[in-house]
């Protein structure tokens, strides 16, 4: 199986945001085996449909959507679905070199403990500071 | 020393960020010796100021700003700057009790190795599914 992730950002008028996503795909990158693109809600690019059109020559046959999301919201549960044509069951396709290939849909981060031990972290750093 | 934490969330029109930074407000207060409050930089309660304000009867003597926000943005470098009153340092005081205590800002999660695993967590489950 060759597996695409579209790394999902919010996008700003800022430039942090797109150095986290950047960041994170490349790291996500480093796991192997899988081919990254990345795309933007808001204000920067790619777009959800050219970060889908960037598939095209990798050969992949599926799709995960990856929102760097800390929780689901209206961004996760409306504007994405609708931008990537998902159904009801938040599963899709696209084409990929003209071969259909189903996108499926991974959640955001959510309460994790290791996202509230990196804020507690965070909390520390600035304490120190 | 007695630390109060604010927990800072970005608030949305849905249940799910307040879901979330409830529970991490929880998994926080969990590591012990501090104080932990919450606050919404929109449409949600308390405020930024509602939650200053509820460290009052804690005997606080430092807040830690905590902003659960992935990456620096307008929010983080703008709105709640203004409205803590935070100087160009990021830096600034409220009043606990009528006594002046000082605000220390954390910085957001950033591009940290344990966010980028947990978003190839999430890929992977979304693909399992």
């Amino acid at each position: 199986m060759n597996t695409g992730i579209l790394v999902l950002g919010h996008g700003s008028s800022l430039p942090h945001n797109r150095e986290l996503i950047e960041k994170i795909a490349e790291m996500i990158a480093d796991h192997g085996n899988v081919v990254v693109r990345t795309a933007y809600l808001n204000m920067e690019k790619p777009t959800l449909e050219e970060g889908l059109a960037n598939f095209d020559g990798t050969g992949v046959d599926k799709i995960v959507a990856l929102p760097i999301f800390l929780a689901h919201g209206v961004h996760t549960l409306e504007d994405i679905p609708r931008e990537l044509n998902l159904d009801n069951d938040l599963k899709g396709s696209t084409k990929v070199d003209g071969k259909t290939v189903d996108i499926v849909y991974a959640a955001p981060f959510g309460a994790d403990p290791v996202i509230a031990d990196l804020a507690y972290q965070r909390a520390e750093e600035a304490l120190a500071r």
